[in-house]
Order: C-alpha cells, then sequence, then structure tokens
C-alpha cells in the first residue's frame, strides 16, 4: 500500500471518511480530474497513458500502443479508482427515517418520485426514489410498535408498496388487485399494521415490479426484537442492498468508487444486513476475516455458520457478523468478477471493511 | 383487494379452483377475451386503454397517448391477469399415476410422445412430454417397494430416463452409453428397482438432456419413508416444479395466470417439494408466511430453519413446511422479478397459496 | 452399458485411467479420429451419419436427413464423448508443488506466463497460468507454517496474488493499490505469511482478474488443521475447480471427456473440494450416492448435512464426503445441462466418480 494513500493513515482515515470529501485524497500526478471512474476510459487514464500522440498534420497512423505502454495504462485507470475511494457523490440513500408518532402509532411519510441520482463520481441517472433517496429511507421498528406509511405517488405510472418479509395482514401486503388497487400517478394510499416479526426486511414496489424496483423504489425495514436481549450485541450495525438492473451494479444505490466503507475498530463486531434487490445472485467476498451467518430472511440460523463469501439471491436477506480482528483496509465485493472489475479498473460492486 | 374478484369470497373460492371455469370470473368491461396472459400487449388491455384512436381517412398521425393513459393501460394489463387467475387451460401435469401390481412389483408405464401443451390461455406450444402431461405423471411409492417401469419412446429422437436422486444400482441409472443404450425412436426399455432412499426426486431425460428436459421430460418421483412417523404430518402435500427453458417461466408445466393455486384451510400445514429442472436459480418468495425447510434433495436437514424466500437452483430439491396461520390470498413467486411481471402484467413463475 | 467400454471392465479400467492413455479404447467403427469432442459437429459423427451423400456432378440437393438418420447421428456423437472418456490431452493441472525449505519457511516459486492449453481433445486455447499449468500448482500446507511464495511475472500486464480465503496480514492480501503495487510484466514480488487458518482456500489473481482469472490465473491453496484428528479421515482426497470463462465450461482446467474421473475402492470415502472460480453458479450432480457438506469456505459446517446435487456460487469452496457404497461408473455434473451437454454430446462440466 502506498505511503500517499490517505485510507493508509489511521489517524486520518475516520476523519476523512465522515467529512465525506476528496480534499486530502492524494491525486496522482496528471489526473487532474476523474470523471469517470467506472467501465469507460476515463481522460485521466488516457491522460496517463504513456502512448505517443501521432503530431498533428502527419499523416501516419499512431503506432499501436507498446504492451508495457498499455500494462502501465490499465495500471493508471485501476490506481485511479482505487485512490478516488470514497469518492464523493451528491445524494446519500438509506437514511434512517424518523416517525412521527399519532397517538402511539409510528407514522412515515414516503412519496415516490423520479430524480436523478449520482451513481458514481459524475454518472447521474435517473432513478424512481422514495423520499428523493436510493435506496430509500431506512424504516426501523421494534416488533409489536403499530405502524402506519403514507405513501404519495409522484411518478407518471401507478405503484404499490409491498413489506417483503413482514407477516403483514393480507390487506396491507401490497399486490395490485390482489389486496389493494394500485396507487395511481398523483394518488396517495396509507399502510397500518402492527409489526408482526422482527428481522431484516424490505420495502419495495411491488407493481410492474421488475422495472419499479430496478429503477429504485426499494429500501430496507429494519424490526429489531421485542426483546433486544435476542438480538447479539454490536457495535457497528450496516446494511447492504445490492442491485444489478437500471443502474448497473450498486451497493446502497452507488457504484465503486462512490460506495461507502464499512468502518470499525479494532475488536468491535460489525453485523451486516445484506438484502438484495436485483435479478442476479451476487456473492458477497470479504478479504482478511470471515462472517458468521446469523439469520436469513430475518430469521435467526439454528446454528451460526461461518464463511468469506456469501450467496446472496434475489429477494434474500442474510445477517453476519464479523469480528473486527485483522487491521487494515480490506476488499469486499462480489465475486462474480465481472461485476466488480474491469480492465478499466474497480467499479460496481466493491466497497471495504476498513479495521482500524 | 376488489370485492367483485371472486377470489375473495371464502364460500366460492374453494369449488372455484376444484371446478377450474371461468364462468364465474368477474370480466371487466370491455375484456371480452382474454386471448394472451403472457407477456404481450393482449388486445384486452388495448381496449382498455383511454388512448383515442386517429379518425380512418385523417392524415395526421394519432398524439402520443399521455402518461395517464399509459399508465391505465398497464393497470388494466394488470388487472385482467390476476382476474383470470387461475386460469383454466387444457391439461394438466403431476397426475398420481397408479401402478399395475406383478406379483408384489409396482408397474408404471411411461410414454414419450410430442404434444401440443396449453401453457397459458391460448398460449399452445410442442412439448415432449411422458404420457401426454407436463410434468410428467408424479410417481409415488414406499421406501423398499419394488418398481417396474415400463419407457416408450414416441419421439422421433432417442431417450434415457435416469431416475434424479434415487440411489439405484448403476445399471438403472439411464446414462446413455455408460449404464445403457438409449432408448430408439419406436422402442421401449424397461427400469426395475427397489426403491433406496425416501425424499423428494425427479425423474427426466437424460439424454440430448439440454433440450429433452427443457422440452419436458420430467417428472416428480417421491419416496415416502418406510416408517411413516419419519415425516412430518401435513394437511396439504404440493410438489412445484420450475422450469424456464422451452415453454418460458413455469410452474408445473403453466405460466400465470394458468399456475394452480396451493390452498389450505387456516390452521393447516402446507409441505411443499421444490423441484428445479431448468437452467437458472429460482429464489421463490412466499408472501405474509414463511416456510420452515426441512429437507434438501431428499435428505432432512440436520435443523430446521425459517425462511421466505428460498434459491432453488437447477437439480435441487427443497422441503418446506408452510403453517397456514394468515388468512388471505398470498402472492407466491420468483423473486427474479424478469420471471415473474412485466410492463404487460404477471406471468411466468407466479402463484398463490390461499388460506380460507 | 456395452461390454466394449473399457471403463466396464474392472480389472482394467484402473490401469486405464492412471495410464492415461487412449489405446485400449474400443473406438466404434468409422470413428477413425476423434478430432472434437466440445459442442461441433465432429467429422467422427458425421461419418456415422446414414445421411446419403448427394452424387458428384449431381445438381439436385440431397434429400434432408430421416429422423431415424438425424438421431443416429446424435446418437453416434454421444457415443463417441462417452467412448474417448477419459481422454488424453497434454498437460495436467493442480500437481502438488514440493516446497523449498529456507530456515524453516516453505518457499514456493510462481512463474506467471502465457501458454496453450488443451482444454479438450486437440482444443488448444490461450491460457494465463501459473507454473505452465491449468488449475495453477496445488499448494498445501499445514496451519501455522510460515510460507514464502516467490511470483515472477512474464505477462504482457500486471498482476497480483490473492490469497482467497487466507486472513493474512493485510499487506500480504495482494489487492493493487490497496495493500500493494502491481506485479508489472517483467517484475517479482514476495508474499510471506504465517498460514492462519485451515481449510480449503484459492490463490487467483487480484488485478483485472475477470480476465486473469478467466484466463486461467488460479489454483487451490489447501491448508490442513494444526490437529490432524480436526479434519475426517479419507482415502480419497480431491479437488474439483470450475470455472466458465475464456475456456468454456471446465473442471480443473479440462472440458468432458478430457475431464479426470474420480476412482475410488467400494467402501472408501471421498473428499471432493469444490472451488468455483467462474463467473456463473454450478450445481454439480453426483449420481448414484449422496454427498455429505462438512465445510464451507474451509469452515466446518455446524452440522453436515446430505445432497445430491449441490449449488456452488463464484467464490465459494465447498468440502463434502461421499461414501463410496455404490459400485459403478457414475456420471457427475453441473446440472445446468446447457454446460454439460449438446445435441452433440456431452462436453464441459461432466466427470464421473467411478466406484470400483
Amino acid at each position: 500500500m502506498s505511503a500517499d494513500n490517505p485510507l493508509n493513515s489511521p489517524t486520518t482515515r475516520r476523519d476523512f471518511i465522515r467529512r465525506g470529501t476528496l480534499a486530502t485524497l492524494a491525486i496522482p500526478a496528471g489526473i487532474a480530474t476523474l470523471e469517470s471512474c467506472v467501465p469507460a476510459k476515463s481522460a485521466a487514464a488516457k491522460a496517463a497513458s504513456a502512448t505517443p500522440a501521432a503530431p498533428a498534420g502527419h499523416e501516419a497512423p499512431a503506432p499501436p500502443p507498446s504492451a508495457e505502454a498499455k500494462a502501465e495504462e490499465m495500471d493508471a485507470m485501476h490506481e485511479a479508482g482505487v485512490k478516488a475511494f470514497p469518492a464523493r457523490t451528491e445524494g446519500k440513500g438509506n437514511q434512517l427515517l424518523a416517525p412521527r408518532m399519532d397517538r402511539g402509532v409510528k407514522v412515515y411519510d414516503l412519496t415516490c418520485s423520479e430524480v436523478q441520482w449520482e451513481i458514481a463520481p459524475g454518472k447521474r441517472m435517473k432513478a424512481w426514489v422514495y423520499n428523493d433517496q436510493l435506496p430509500g429511507p431506512q424504516i426501523r421498528v421494534r416488533e409489536g410498535d403499530r405502524v402506519r406509511i403514507n405513501v404519495t405517488n409522484r411518478l407518471p405510472e401507478s405503484t404499490c408498496v409491498h413489506f417483503h418479509g413482514l407477516e403483514v395482514p393480507n390487506d396491507q401486503d401490497g399486490v395490485p388487485f390482489i389486496t389493494q388497487k394500485p396507487i395511481k400517478p398523483g394518488a396517495s394510499h396509507t399502510y397500518e399494521f402492527t409489526v408482526p416479526n422482527p428481522g431484516s426486511h424490505m420495502y419495495h414496489s411491488h407493481h410492474n415490479a421488475a422495472k419499479q424496483v430496478g429503477m429504485g423504489l426499494l429500501g430496507a425495514f429494519i424490526v429489531d426484537p421485542k426483546d433486544p436481549a435476542a438480538d447479539p450485541k454490536v457495535d457497528v450495525d450496516a446494511v447492504m442492498i445490492l442491485n444489478d438492473m437500471a443502474h448497473g451494479y450498486t451497493l446502497n444505490g452507488k457504484g465503486f468508487p462512490a460506495t461507502e466503507p464499512i468502518v470499525a475498530r479494532r475488536g468491535q463486531t460489525v453485523r451486516i444486513r445484506f438484502m438484495n434487490e436485483g435479478m442476479q445472485i451476487h456473492p458477497m467476498h470479504l478479504h482478511g476475516m470471515h462472517m458468521t451467518v446469523i439469520a436469513k430472511d430475518g430469521w435467526n440460523q439454528p446454528a451460526p455458520w461461518k464463511c468469506d463469501t456469501l450467496n446472496i439471491a434475489p429477494g434474500e436477506r442474510w445477517d453476519v457478523l464479523v469480528k473486527a480482528t485483522n487491521p487494515g483496509t480490506w476488499a469486499f465485493h462480489c465475486h462474480i468478477l465481472t461485476h466488480a472489475e474491469s480492465e478499466h479498473g474497480m467499479f460496481g460492486m466493491v466497497t471495504a471493511l476498513i479495521v482500524e
């Protein structure tokens, strides 16, 4: 690890991440802007290339780049991506949504709308989201809570909200024409139920859902158990929502290097709640430490088991614990490598677990 | 859920499903026929559209449909599909095959042939099947039974039958040129063995199998344990065979809305035997209740575990129990949403668990 | 099984396999050479076809082959593939690499280079490999050993070696620009660490890895536990590395019929260490006997469980035991049938477990 990478400086790393700024990043010489960190040959990388340009006005084509020059160019693109991580982008999803209280009922307001979302630095794409963020705001309640969720549809097509994993009464299940009529453009609908079962769940569209969930109508719905002692005590509690549709390969609505690292101090316990809202499996691989799998779809496993690569299928949630024993910055990525790296560098489903 | 949907009427729902008729369905106004419930813009849906037609003889093109009109049209297509469920189609697979007894041997006759199979209303496709049904007839025996299976090949190419999951003697394993010669067109072959191990197994072609299984040469082979007490007592015992090849995304040989719902009374226990005969994973998601996984490939899991989304890979069988505690009609579908829904409505790998 | 298949002769089978020769194979009449055993219509199969050729100088096109002739031709292609198994090809991967000892340190030298690799008989393809073999040489050490791995890069682009599953210190993790600078073409790099955790692990490139691993920069890194009693006693210990990228569907760098069977005597216990270095899942199905799953990613499962089809996702390792109780030659293949068979016969991810 090169000494000029701020990720290597334990005294500044946490501050750096918290500030979410690129100001302290040591940008390699010749890389003035990082316009594209996703698989497209960046101007920065081109500038870093050793390929000589053809003189202006000269008719002969430039000689093809040497193998050495191509190798240098590839390395420069990879380095630029890593050095940019964690890159600042506009917008942050999965922010905890505080409820309003109405006579003992926790009330949440969700508005569906179309926004431009910055997936990676400079890469803005149309997204359909809840409350202007992707993933939608995190709803976090306790088993037995009474909740009311007001949904307003500002999209050009009808929608519905399904509480994936929650065993709600049938008429609150959010399936158009089976349990309710869809929520028309401009209309609103209210869901209300007593939170039935604990665990890591999701809410998302269940109408034209291959499109609507793919475009971003999704979020985490986490239910803490009635008895807090039923859950393991953890120091860091992270959600990692996987998606692979309209916005490419993303973790919590961002692609590398705009993904957010998970940061823990040595000795701490990290809980990660994987949720797959995409259409493909994603076997997430953690370097340097293993994961202990404790729950599937919000239900505790009969016995925890260990792995370093956890295959997460669409619709599944898996909860794991990681004991942060091994200091350093550890790659954490989908092991379908085409979801994580190209000749232009790492992209998509890559983040890091940083143990300080 | 709208009141005019017969699925909502507890007193008529079960009769309705048993009769397998559309007669009592409340077809939305303007939807005279339901020619296509799979992803193709149906005439019904077109009729339901608010888009004005261009007057005959007028040269100006019709204005593009408004966003509102398009949203209405999409909703109408979705509604038509749901209202049609469970749609009547010709042919039903996985019917229990009664054996002939020959001096203590249970004898089954299987004939392979080509038929036209109605996957969804009005959608007939060429299929290669056993005994004119897709999936083939269910063979259900007890551990230790002696069985004889006479296979006659009426297909234009050779075939072989493999008993997937059964630990039969090598010469009964059905692999061409390794354990036997293929069964030529017009020829017959007899398999005979003592049923070795209990569980949810399958029989299918093992010759040119990517094509032959994809075309429908498959069925359930269920073995009850010698000691009936070794199995959980259940009220409903359902098979769900997944396929994704020649006939699109199907459950037991049908695509939504022609799939058959699973029906249980409140408090009953349902066993579902998932079997994947396709080439892709299918994470099956049940709404409203969880599944308790009890067996993998016919072998009991060391400890049952719970989930609401179960990832089923090609060749796998998973047995689950569902306690029917939550009344209503619950969507039950593959959570690779592109296997279950398009802008034209739900299709393919969608069914329902109906708790009365 | 036909009597002229040497696989059926228990007295010669083992010798045959050990010699790795085709000399004793009974080639069907008319099949003089087996130029292609992968999905392309082989000359052998064409020769076996009953289709009459159009007479020379005659203008009328040849009549299309009859259904019977096509069925015969398909069977001949299937038979030729099976009869050729296990086919001799040049090169063998996963050979145990003996370390040099340097004052208590086990020293391994790995050289990355480009070679032509024979995937299946006559099918040579460009590969990027360690020490001229695919998979790279097997590194097998004991928990607590001190190891040093010298990597020399003779490829036209930079590389890095990641020890997938090993909880090494961060600076030995092999991720370019995060834990080290990439190893440039012509350069060398040394890794050294004390082997931290036992189990079935892997080493592979972590730079431009979708390409480099896909091209063959991968190998098994097996760590025996410090206490030998912690591992089950087995008679046969096999590695099965799955890949699906540059060289098609392969097991240990070869496609059927060039794959190597696993051979055991009746009553013996076989351990199989599945490792997926590809980009797709591969549900491996064993005929005739079940597998008892004992470890995931090198970590013992809390309770062993049984199956006959094990879904292995990219980056995962699964260890299973098979009790060789059922004599015969048993197909053992990926149950995504398109990875294992076409109309031209079996290919790719097919091998056999032979119980003598």
